[in-house]
């Protein structure tokens, strides 16, 4: 693996899987890879699960870590070519991103969706700037459109639990007090798409992902009808791609509640975090023996340190 | 030794002491302790000395690291039980907590007092849930009402520096611009409380420290009188605990300056740090041989690596 | 050497470019050197490559690092003597230096000028502070006036990349939008006065460097002029340092462009960065080969590793 921006960059997820596993159950057997070797964070937006699992697995390989929030430890960056830097960003992406690869052997990129311009968002612009002048393996700590990092920690879950050999996952949105992007969802459903699964999208109507995420994934606009039978009930929130960026419903009904989950068959519940109690789903099922979202949130650390294995083999 | 949240936890002070004087002859004896574990400093608030020795302390046992400025590196935490999270806040406690238990084996949490509340302040919720959700050892680096790795690094100095078996040691009350917590005055009160020494606390009318932590030193209203025969001056301003959080007065004649240093018996001067000069104390004091706040300073770095070692042993 | 606070430090320029060159080609063969040391980075203004580098030079010689924002991080620090601190400053540079002393072998300190008020500037108090209350050696991450690590690195630069045994190197003044510090300008000048080149220096008028910078340098008014025969071009926007702090003209016309490149003897565009492209300086001259700001800024690596070396075989 060169760069892991997306499930693209994957040759197998069963062997990504397997890795991550491997990493769990012996998390420092890779320790001499990372050695004199650094990788670097840079991220413009805010992040707690991916800043400590990315280090922790950082630093079990043996890596050296330098964490840096862009736009209040250094400058902000102008992403554009062919600019006249009159603006406020005081540095151009190709220097930057030139010095970490010169820096840096391994870099990770956060930066969200501004969800203003979907063409802008969907361009991935920053992360095709990273990948362009950086020289060096980028690795996608969450972009406009993707978190496949998240995605990767997401089957290592269901591998660790799903009770049949191919079981019925199911997206589900749910309400949201304002506008989230639709890079967990999306890339949710890119990895699902691709992997040894029943899938089902449910969602309000307006709330259709993006075609070449969606791609030939059921959808079922009833959101009970969908949980039937599920074995994961996969909740996260999104705004609409269509009439971009905007809430086109509060989300009343959506909820998952503990009377929802006794739809599925047994089924467990996920959430890539933060989730926030009550408005999106009740106490009773992220308290039940039946939420997965503390195991899957420690398996970020293993879908990292996977991730930078394998990097670090092709270096 | 599990959680390290204040005096109570603590099996012998002396031994902790002793412990803190060994690794500030030998700071890297027990380096084999910490290798392959983590340990999450997690801020609420600002910290300058706290963050540096704590990382300090952790490093030399051979702990990996891992800082996080929570709402500016990440997001806002819920604290309260049962919320329907619409406001502020993005994440629950419940799963921030849980979560950096998965990534690291020891986790440090500083969050202090907000000085509105007094029930919730007192309360010291953020660290009741913490120690309920993280399912690792949590360490007080400054709640609402305690500092204990202070009054750690302040029984070490006072070991060093006595010149008596059985020291006078005088908590003073000084003049600030603005309130402060109760967290240095309590957990020093509570540690002296439990020491070999004469422990005298005085400070204007209306700035009596919460009885569970003034316990039975003597109160002198008169600070002269409580200076005669002092061989240690501690100086600290706090707000008022029975007016909640108010100041009830501009403080002036309580600063401690030369002349007052000099109705003690030849004592030492002591603050935690920060001090703002000449407000609270003059720079003729901070600047005499008498003055002890760097070697206190300094010996935060060997409190926070005895009580980190203790928990350590204890995994 | 002890400090590193200018080039006043160094002994002889040409030893610690021949260490840096050496440090660029086995960059770990100091790893001993900086075992159970700790150096203190602190930034009272942002950092990009300076925080990298320095972090990635000291763990290359074994050291470990300690970042801190002052200010958001920590408290702002208060650089007067014998003040009544009553203001927004919590903390004297006094305790804090002499504090972050007793936890860290070396500290390095970032703080930039103000451009209010020259005098104050350019005594560069918070050094001074740093250097008298420290107690350890205190390395230049951008001061006032000075950026050394900035230079040595520009040194290295032109060691390696130098058609003649004597080039012709043109420091040129180039526009922006804000008012800038002299600390770079100012600081090549210092190094390449002492340095076997041809130094010219060309600026509008009334930008004339401080007399003790630009030393006997030859100041030519026309840039054409200047440029004609350059090896090496350095531009760098700066304020004035006569009407201090101040922009006074747009400089439309003292861009670089490749019309003016062509004046050079073939020559290599060099900036420490970041720099605002097509204002200061075209894209055509940042992407052709002649251009060296990125090598220059990998070799920020190397001249902090080539001095906190130095600092560590003096400690």
């Amino acid at each position: 693996m060169n760069h892991f921006l997306s499930v693209h960059d994957v040759t197998n997820i069963n062997d990504l899987v397997a890795a991550g596993l491997k990493a769990k159950s012996d998390p420092f057997a890779g320790q001499h890879l990372g050695k004199n070797k650094t990788i670097g964070l840079l991220f413009f937006n805010q992040s707690f699960r991916t800043r400590i699992s990315t280090q922790k697995a950082a630093e079990n390989l043996g890596l050296k870590v330098i964490s840096l929030n862009v736009g209040s430890d250094s400058w902000g960056l102008e992403m554009e070519d062919g600019v006249f830097m009159d603006g406020s960003k005081a540095e151009h992406v190709k220097e930057a991103a030139a010095v970490i690869g010169r820096f840096c052997n391994i870099v990770g990129v956060r930066s969200f969706a501004g969800l203003e311009d979907r063409d802008s968002d969907y361009a991935e612009q920053v992360f095709h700037q990273f990948k362009r002048y950086a020289g060096v393996p980028i690795v996608n700590l969450e972009s406009a459109t993707r978190h496949p990092l998240q995605s990767l920690a997401d089957c290592i879950t269901i591998a660790e639990y799903k009770p049949v050999e191919r079981p019925k996952v199911v997206l589900t949105w749910l309400p949201h007090i304002k506008p989230l992007p639709q890079a967990v969802a999306n890339s949710f459903a890119e990895w699902m798409n691709r992997s040894d699964v029943e899938f089902v999208i449910t969602h309000p109507e307006g709330y259709e992902l993006a075609p070449q995420f969606a791609g030939d994934a059921r959808v079922v606009c009833d959101q009970r009808e969908a949980l039937e039978g599920a074995h994961f009930v996969y909740g996260k929130n999104w705004s609409s791609y269509n009439r971009y960026g905007q809430m086109l419903t509060d989300g009343r009904g959506w909820e998952i509640t503990e009377e929802k989950m006794a739809l599925t068959d047994n089924g467990y519940f996920m959430h890539c975090l933060p989730v926030r109690r009550n408005l999106k789903v009740t106490d009773g099922v992220l308290d039940s023996p039946q939420s997965l979202v503390i195991e899957q949130a420690a398996n970020r650390e293993w879908s990292a340190q996977a991730v930078l294995r394998e990097i670090l083999l092709g270096l």
